[in-house]
């Protein structure tokens, strides 16, 4: 059998995988390292059960969407790093080292599946759901979503250039963007149209901010 | 059979109940409230996932102890709020509203026992732990534990007033008190001796704030 040259199975995979190219042609995005789909993966456990919780405590069904979309990118991150690691398994070394990876995965994904029961509670009919805003400190901030118009001025702009959490004391906490997603944006993160925000904060910076991105502000102050 | 008067299942219970009492004599502290429990939940399922990621990609088994405390912690917690749903649990609305927290709170211990998962990584023998700290981006900040010793000056300070953020970029992320823990905690908490805090930030500031907290700095500056 001939022995492929490799350097590491953590590097940076040169060329996306033959076998992905076949079966995923319709998937635009594919993360080619278990490096990228292991972050991506720790990333989204950290922003789903935050959303989760907010989802039901705030009985905010925009937000309970969230989380399914995160529940079905991280099923989908779960079976690639599962691919990828047994396409990438040669030696008993490799695998133990895999086989710990692998555990890390399924625990990202055990988790994104239980904030994934927690929201599934807002599908219940008002009756039987449980009264949980009650439950809330007051202090509590809420996590909201906002789709940017193309006619706001907060599109191509950096989020520290418009100011936004010093202005409205809202805090971005992730962007997503068609298929993609970007968790914890920072201060030179672009802000492009039709990006869905969300966003942490207070109902009163909520609502200057939605003006804004909604092009009903010029500008935030 | 005779009917008890009840507000509400989910208000604030006045005595603990007997049951309670009787079996956990040995514990000091109980929540004796849904809402108190819940809420405790909540706080450690965000807690935990963050303590869980930051052990292993820091290979930290400090960490990974506390990640083991805060399980147990959730079992605890857990039973008790089967115990209280059921014994609150009188008519067929209550029995819906109690499931529908029960579901959260499966959730939350199944959120618990895959950190548990991830922290367990650690104890496998060097060679077959996963090389996790190369997946690590450069900007992410470690946690890290520091008990305060009874001879260092932030016994009994609160953390604004010893300016712990401003001073060495560091944020007390959770204090363990005995049993007890606080989320969260705000700049009025108090520090007491014999805390152990857990505390998110870099390794310079680490250093500052451990020497304070040891007693071998008189301030932080």
């Amino acid at each position: 059998m001939k022995k492929r040259k490799r350097k590491s199975i953590f590097g940076k995979l040169q060329r996306t995988p033959k076998w992905k190219k076949e079966e995923f042609t319709e998937i635009e995005y594919e993360p080619t390292t278990v490096k990228e789909l292991l972050t991506e993966m720790k990333d989204i456990s950290e922003l789903i059960i935050d959303l989760a919780y907010s989802a039901v405590l705030f009985d905010n069904d925009e937000i309970a969407e969230e989380v399914k979309y995160l529940e079905v990118r991280m099923d989908k991150l779960n079976y690639d790093i599962r691919m990828i690691s047994m396409m990438a398994a040669r030696t008993k070394e490799d695998a133990e080292q895999l086989a710990g990876i692998l555990q890390i995965a399924e625990a990202a994904e055990s988790i994104s599946n239980a904030a994934g029961d927690i929201a599934s509670l807002l599908t219940l009919k008002e009756s039987t759901r449980p009264i949980l805003p009650k439950l809330l400190s007051k202090a509590d901030e809420k996590i909201f979503r906002i789709e940017v118009l193309a006619k706001s001025r907060a599109c191509n702009q950096k989020i520290g250039d418009i100011k936004v959490e010093s202005e409205t004391g809202m805090r971005i906490i992730a962007i997503r963007r068609g298929k993609y997603w970007i968790y914890n944006p920072q201060s030179d993160t672009s802000i492009k149209a039709e990006d869905w925000l969300i966003i942490r904060g207070t109902d009163a910076g909520y609502e200057d901010l939605r003006k804004f991105l909604k092009g009903q502000l010029k500008v935030l102050e």
